[in-house]
């Protein structure tokens, strides 16, 4: 930036140019007015608030702003004069009507201020039928000109109309929805650039519900988090799952405030209408799952201090408790006292009309992550060509499971472990039987239990005496278990495919159950194609002896079922170890498909825990060490260059080799630009999230056309 | 390997050939003979014994093993035949004398199986002089041809010597040393061949006190752990940290019996004499402090359920306490009941030779891991050039600073956080001074804090009540700051750079310490060299930062100080994380030199943690998922991979930087092989190593000299 002190300088090397400009209308010394001009763009460029909008939406690394100086034109001039803002089209629903405000006889400040109330421009032929015939026009050439719907400012000195700015306006999903289509209807854009103007992202508003800007801006704000899981939601506070199960079941709207969530709390979590975490990022467990559902969640909100025994919650210096009613916005993190109202989603034919266009335009294919019938059905619903992931560990949750889960994991003995899990062999069985009929004949790729079994395990001395007398065997065996379960650093221990490989009659009894429910549905006419997928491979041997064993299971199964037809089941891994990526030739030997696990890969590629990176993260986004979350937009710099190696290597070793992705990043439009370009053949991602993927990964091929790489 | 059921066929195949060869000899069915010889050898092959022989050995993907059939000769013919072994020197000394047994009328294996007593060769010239003469003589052929010792098998039968079999000898490090040196001495072999015959790994046991063979195979072993640290103590058995310093300063020889250990510990495993843990793998804390000080050390000895509370650990089902002796065996992993006799170490002129051979030959530069001034000198003496790594994490917990760390941590405010730090920082300066004082102008690689914060706070209730005792704040607020601290994966949290970005006063306590040591001694007219190295970087803008602040920091000291003379402080990063080896490029322009940290590194690239890898790294050696533990040996293909990516991208942006590593790979010989070959200049290791570290470096480069790499 130019020093302030350089400025006299400065305007004095401009002064004819100015004087010419300027000086005949101003008597006044215009050298010192332009210092005074140049001195407040400067500040304005540094002010608190335009810093903080320039890190909001991720501008980075200028050097200043440049400025025109230019001669003013007065609206404040009289009765005949006046000035108004107005967008060309209705940025809320995207009507094409004229849509604006002016003053008469004020300037654009006093507009914006609201000191006065300004009149709707649908009134301004009363006052200036010649004007506002003029700003029709000038609306309809704009829109023209720029191909978009128009933001723009404009004063009337003296009767005359001055258009004073003009820009892209600012609008919501519905309205980018409807004046995309609308536009190409009156053939002022092509169906490519339709796709083009409206923000991926923003979809997601369109199928969730919201709290109204107006009810935002009355509502009191108690508390930040990020925002984990977009949504809104109003319920009485619970601080425990059993809580939260048992009053909702009567009938009570309930948050779950929790310091941070665990598998053990899916239950809870699923009957809350929303749920609020204290620790956590964007990646945590309440996260990942909360989207995974569309559930409202705010993770991470490091001002509450949460205490479950007492029920209660400290932000600042006041408690809320369990009778306390709190909103919070998932779009924005916020937490908000009482009740605020919401708006439900509702989806447009316009909306259909742009997914239909954008399907065609697209190479990739999107498929989404689900893990439970009703999520499958909604994810097909909003146009996913099959699953990329199910996870299969959140089914050992419910009911009785979890206690044959434990009797497995408390086992001394091989034969004890195949006794506990031939019990919960027919609940998984079960679980898929109900996926693959939702899913009717699209792919469904099942990943193989991932998470340390000490998840599993309760790890306070109440919840470890329950089990001790529920499975019946001693307290001090269950505690003795829980000690040899212990980790350091779980995300870094004995899990996934280490799991298979330790304990193979785990993965024996996943597969017979894949196995079962396919052979069950096909009997029944529904065609179930299930993909089995092996988590955490970092050893090609790994994937070479697991993918032996899945072989001669399935063999087992359908020889023990009598079942002739042809089970063609691709058996793939998940790249989400640093050394899979590097290793990707040797392990595509035995990889009918890849998909980059990038949550984990992020983790191991940067050693950022997403469960603990809240306590330097802010900091190191606030200090430019990372422009985005590397968990929420892929880093091409690091991250990407490993999935490159992936790609590359992989391909190189088996020609065609199918690849997708089903990390977080799956469902994040720059991430999925970023898959495009590096020859993925999906993504897959939460079911709230497939519009958005159908539409970044349609933008994408678009753009990637432009730079001429079809 | 071929089916036995197939050998009939195999032997009716080869039966003209064998017919020839032995069925003279042998009346009966040769056919026969021959399928259950190769039915004895295939049963040798896959004889447990065998297969973990392989195993330990590191004898790897083998399909089978040869097999010659040949005619026999028989020692078992009367008082004129005879059998023996020997080696063609003695190889527990090296001395130049024909050292083996012999057996009159008997076969090989009676000689092995013990029997009866055999002879030695020194009296067997009374028995049969002209054969014992021929042997002498054949002896010099064999060592002659094979250009190394040899260990041999005859046959006397009626009077006529058949050689049976020859192989080079296994020898201790001693006779290894020894050996080569004579022969070189003799002109039998050059230098170069010399420094290829001693196993560089080996040298270790020069220098550490070891158990004799005799005295271990009369001991009993109740429990094997890990080989953490060589060497051999002896002790009663201390649980706690104040235990083990108490007991030692009352006179007591002790070692310390821990699940595991932590910072924390180091006070009572420095007074131990051993370290025995439970948990934990080759890399853990334990292994690596210990080894850092030439402590003996098991790890991981599954084993043991240590009750800190009732001083007791059980051990099958016998319980030991503190007045219990233990033996425990650093070499071997071997926990050994009562006291062994050990032997103790010293250095032949001979060994001195060898090292100055190694020297001239190697290109690597070996420097050594080392904390205190005692560990440097010690380091100096066996020949290290520097110090790769002082970790200034161990320092903070000895006496009092301990108190000024964690009132730092549990400072509210910057102001508490610089006024806890000011009283740290003469501390930190002394312990350069003196580290400086040892190394006499030789560079000193400092290492900035690495470890998360909650290392330096207790985690029992009574510990916290302690600490809010002597700083004098509530119970309630070291609960909280604990509570804040903690981490899901510590060893991917808040630690190493990251600490200095968010606390930048930490970074500038230390460089203050560095510099005012740095100044102090030069003024004594010691010449001190510090390098600071800034750890767990991963993005370029964090090295970049906290380069200008290291710069900023010596540049006020300097002023402070009034010191005029030159202060070239090179400052440098580890590349311990993935994405640092994959942007090493843009990293390198704020580096002055790079060390890699592969400990770390082959954490993140594999997703393991080396605190939890023992619940599967046994199972993974057993079934060949690993051929070798990577945190002893670097993994190529893997860890490799980027490690010399992070040199050529280095290297590219920044040509001839100068590039180390210092994790424990440092001292692994295979791995400095693979440091030589992929360029870096030094290598870093623990001071016991050093000399192993300087014989690798020279084979390294004598093996790319003969692959025409020089």
């Amino acid at each position: 930036m130019y020093p302030v002190a350089g400025l006299k300088d400065l305007c004095r090397r401009y002064k004819r140019v100015y004087r010419r400009a300027v000086a005949a209308d101003f008597p006044q010394d215009p050298i010192k007015q332009l210092e005074l001009a140049i001195e407040a763009v400067f500040k304005s460029w540094s002010a608190p608030r335009a810093i903080s909008y320039r890190q909001i939406n991720g501008i980075h690394g200028l050097r200043g702003t440049a400025v025109n100086v230019q001669a003013m034109v007065f609206g404040n001039m009289g009765d005949d004069s006046g000035t108004g803002v107005a967008f060309t089209r209705d940025p809320s629903t995207g009507e094409n009507t004229f849509f604006g405000e002016f003053l008469i006889d004020a300037q654009g400040e006093d507009v914006v201020a609201g000191i006065r109330t300004p009149q709707p421009t649908s009134v301004m032929d009363k006052w200036n039928a010649e004007a506002f015939d003029e700003l029709l026009k000038i609306k309809k050439i704009l829109e023209r000109h720029y191909r978009d719907m128009q933001d723009i400012e404009f004063t009337i000195e003296r009767g005359r109309l001055w258009m004073l700015q003009t820009r892209t306006g600012k609008r919501t999903a519905a309205a980018a929805v409807k004046i995309a289509v609308d536009m190409v209807g009156s053939r002022m854009i092509t169906q490519d650039e339709a796709l083009l103007h409206i923000p991926a992202e923003d979809l997601v508003q369109l199928l969730l519900p919201s709290f109204a800007e107006e009810d935002l801006a009355k509502a009191t704000c108690v508390a930040r988090g990020l925002p984990a899981s977009p949504g809104a939601a109003t319920g009485r506070l619970a601080f425990t799952v059993e809580d939260a199960v048992r009053r909702t079941e009567a009938g009570e709207d309930v948050l779950l405030v929790r310091k941070e969530t665990s598998p053990e709390d899916v239950d809870g979590m699923h009957h809350a209408v929303g749920i609020l975490t204290s620790t956590g990022g964007m990646t945590s467990h309440a996260a990942v799952v909360a989207r995974g559902w569309g559930k409202c969640c705010v993770a991470g909100a490091g001002e509450l201090h949460i205490d479950a025994r007492r029920k209660s919650v400290l932000i600042g210096n006041k408690r809320y408790g369990e009778k306390d009613i709190l909103s919070i916005d998932g779009s924005t993190g916020q937490v908000l006292l009482g009740t605020v109202p919401r708006t439900e989603p509702s989806l447009s034919a316009d909306f259909s009309t742009i997914m239909g266009w954008a399907d065609k335009r697209r190479k990739l294919r999107v498929r989404t992550n689900a893990d439970a019938p009703v999520d499958a059905i909604r994810a097909r619903d909003l146009g996913a060509e099959g699953i990329g992931l199910t996870r299969t560990e959140h089914m050992f949750f419910e009911g009785d499971r979890i206690l044959a889960m434990r009797r497995m994991i408390l086992a001394d003995t091989r034969e004890e472990r195949e006794a506990a899990l031939d019990r919960l062999m027919p609940y998984q069985r079960d679980d898929f039987i109900g996926i693959f009929t939702a899913m009717k004949g699209l792919p469904v790729t099942i990943r193989l239990l991932d998470p340390p079994l000490h998840e599993f395990l309760p790890h306070d001395a109440g919840g470890q005496r329950e089990v001790a007398e529920s499975i019946g065997v001693s307290l001090a065996r269950v505690r003795r278990r829980v000690h040899q379960l212990h980790e350091f650093n779980p995300m870094l221990g004995h899990r996934g495919c280490r799991l298979a490989v330790t304990y193979p009659e785990i993965l024996e009894m996943q597969v017979t159950a894949i196995v079962e429910a396919m052979i069950r549905c096909r009997r029944k006419r529904i065609d179930a194609k299930p993909e089995i997928m092996i988590p955490l491979v970092g050893i090609e041997s790994e994937l070479r002896t697991l993918r032996q064993r899945v072989e001669e299971t399935i063999d087992r199964v359908q020889e023990r079922e009598q079942f002739s037809g042809a089970l063609k089941i691709p058996i793939g891994t998940m790249i989400e170890i640093p050394r899979a990526a590097i290793t990707a030739d040797e392990i595509a030997h035995f990889a009918d498909f890849f998909s980059f696990g990038t949550n984990d890969l992020t983790q191991l590629t940067y050693g950022f825990s997403r469960d603990d990176i809240n306590s330097f993260l802010p900091h190191y986004l606030r200090d430019g060490h990372l422009e985005r979350d590397p968990f929420q937009t892929i880093d091409r710099a690091g991250v990407g260059v490993l999935i490159e190696m992936g790609v590359r290597k992989g391909r190189s070793a088996r020609r065609g080799l199918k690849i997708g992705i089903c990390g977080e990043h799956g469902g994040d439009p720059d991430s999925i630009a970023f898959c495009a370009e590096v020859g993925l053949d999906y993504v897959s991602c939460s079911p709230f999230r497939v519009p958005t993927a159908r539409l970044a990964a349609a933008q994408a091929a678009i753009r990637s056309k432009g730079r001429g790489r079809t």
